[in-house]
């Protein structure tokens, strides 16, 4: 069996989300930041982890899609983050994302308590479906436990899966765990699953075993260059290009990730603006910026089009 | 000098919340439910850790507050948790406990990030402050690194003691870990800093240290027993009255606690909608019930006045 179809792409990008002055969301510089992935083959997962998601509330970021989707956004290539600790609040985000015809939504497991069990989770996931009661509703789980410290078992999947057969269609898996990430692909791929990876580091493997592409923080500086591996992956040079992405990455991961994605992106669109995060996050200081554009300088980095 | 004067009592409890059968809060028995920890000399730290606080949307927790508020509460004995992971929520919900005159706020920090820095955390703090921008708020800090997995460390407390000495003005602390306890009340509370414990269990210790008393789940059952053991402290009994209270929580500690919280009461008030929670918490099951109820029974066990 193929997996489930769906118009979203093999590649999607956590979309950094620019503040203005005051904390809220500079949502026409978002909006070309999205188009400018779009223009790249990539698709957007606005509000992840990289968007710093958490740090908005669910009324600021229903707010933002709907204003992204009246920009002119393609929502066929859309997959928002609705996720919360409460089901009022992704039930409330997921509608929206729902209404606006969004191929997917990426939802985090609630993330307050600890050592929860599967049946905890399990509920969690169908009382926001049932609430939602949408048919066009597609759910990717967000597995990404170096941060909510909740690991989405494989057992949990498998009855996500099996309940909800056209409704938790997919995941996207940050474990930076591949074990975990080819035990998923090798048990629910076959019945359609749709897995991305969590990071790039980790597409050739995830496809080569039966999963898409991938949704990663790398994406929102090198989009082209991703989505070009991904539609390449049996290329003779594909191990090639890989290379070359994981010491674009190494220079990033010197610094917190979020903050030097955008210090990047500020620098190279020439707008300063962009280097602003939400606390608890801190920008980079000012001897951290100047070492990681010294730095991508060396290998040639650029950022077309933005 | 003294601590910094406060019209909160030394005990508080973090009550547990009452749901309808939709998931939605029942405000009156909640009320009920505050009544009767203000009868037994215990003040209210409404949307805590056992109140399941943060599987509910920042909306309905301030739309509930102000529900209390209205239905005679009085708010010189509260401290309403509103803490987020967003700015945005955390000063809509902190606005509303002021404007209620609320005597104090439980603030998490925000808990989505890992390894986040005190620099993160203060900017997180000051800038929920600036933005309430109001003399009567008094927040304690919520340090409870089991659950969130992040530690406040005393560096940050004393930063934002000194930044804002007449805002900042104590925490709760559910470390579990004694010498940070205890280093914080040395620190902090010869200048004023109000430290309640986060469990009866440390309670004896943090008074004799210079603390308040305590905000502990037990309270939820316990409310006059150990609103008694913190005034009387000095008194030749307090170690068995400590010992009585240890046996009550070792009964409870072999069920996930705020489930087995839920069931005693549902069981002594003989309303058995209180089992319910929220998921991702799951109700315990019938077999767990019986065993919590039985071993209760053995102790003697009751909740006169529920």
């Amino acid at each position: 069996m193929p997996l489930i179809p769906s118009t979203l792409p093999a590649v999607l990008t956590p979309v950094l989300t620019p503040f203005h002055a005051d904390g809220s969301v500079n949502t026409k510089a978002l909006l070309k930041q999205c188009q400018w992935m779009e223009s790249n083959g990539v698709g957007q997962a606005v509000f992840g982890t990289n968007s710093e998601a958490n740090s908005l509330s669910a009324a600021q970021k229903m707010k933002t899609v709907e204003e992204l989707i009246l920009g002119g956004l393609n929502p066929a290539h859309m997959m928002p983050g609705t996720g919360a600790c409460s089901v009022h609040d992704a039930v409330a985000m997921t509608r929206v994302a729902v209404k606006a015809k969004c191929a997917g939504v990426l939802m985090l497991p609630p993330f307050y308590y600890k050592e929860i069990s599967d049946d905890g989770l399990f509920a969690f996931f169908a009382e926001v479906i049932e609430q939602v009661g949408d048919a066009n509703l597609k759910i990717y789980a967000y597995n990404i436990p170096p941060i909510t410290k909740i690991t989405m078992s494989l057992a949990l999947l498998e009855r996500l899966f099996k309940t909800y057969p056209s409704t938790v269609i997919g995941i996207k898996d940050s474990s930076n765990d591949w074990p975990y990430t080819e035990s998923v692909i090798k048990a629910l791929a076959p019945g359609g699953f749709r897995v991305y990876a969590g990071s790039e580091a980790y597409m050739l493997r995830t496809i080569q075993a039966g999963g898409l592409g991938c949704i990663s923080s790398l994406c929102n500086v090198q989009p082209k260059e991703i989505a070009e591996l991904a539609a390449h992956w049996q290329a003779s040079d594909a191990p090639q290009r890989d290379q070359a992405l994981n010491k674009i990455r190494s220079i990033f991961a010197q610094f917190p990730m979020i903050p030097a994605l955008k210090a990047a992106t500020a620098h190279y669109s020439k707008d300063p603006n962009w280097a602003r995060v939400r606390p608890p996050l801190m920008s980079l200081t000012s001897d951290q910026q100047k070492k990681l554009i010294a730095d991508l300088n060396q290998v040639n980095f650029s950022m077309p089009g933005l």
